[in-house]
């Protein structure tokens, strides 16, 4: 199923960005029409180098159509704007759609 | 559970890449020993962006343990090795483990 991952750089205020993330940001992905999951974790550092980003959070649709109307529905156009309240340090944005297993 | 997560920047030649990554790297990868599952899609834009990455790779396992275990393994080493046949381009890894469910 289609997944839009969001990758986050590393905050200046990482405690603040946490508790913005938590208490505003998520309620407004919350309320993405069609919304299958959310799924947020705190990515690591692999083979002694730091990871490159500070928060990774997935979103599934059932369809790249329902995650295009989600993104362009109210609650899309207000977490794109709620971005510039705590993401400053920049963020990632693709979709993936896995095509195979091992 | 722990997601090893690899994100290959779009390379030169990607026919050649793609080739090299089926053909090569794929059955190196899959003999990590305690692997649970291999996932590997291309991202596509989103908002009218292209995708900064040109494929994605998640590799699962039980345990952060594990996934250490299978990176320090004789598939590890050579995966690790492998890139520089196919990704001058740049990769960039990190490890995720999901925190919470909406």
């Amino acid at each position: 199923m289609p997944r839009l991952i969001a990758l986050y750089n590393t905050p200046e205020d990482p405690a603040a960005f946490d508790a913005h993330y938590r208490d505003v940001h998520t309620p407004i992905v919350s309320a993405y029409p069609k919304l299958r999951d959310l799924k947020t974790s705190k990515p690591e550092g692999v083979g002694g180098r730091p990871s490159p980003y500070y928060l990774m959070a997935e979103m599934t649709f059932d369809s790249r159509g329902d995650l295009d109307e989600a993104l362009s529905s109210e609650a899309g156009i207000s977490s794109g704007r709620d971005l510039r309240n705590f993401a400053a340090a920049g963020a990632t944005l693709f979709v993936t759609d896995d095509e195979a297993d091992a």
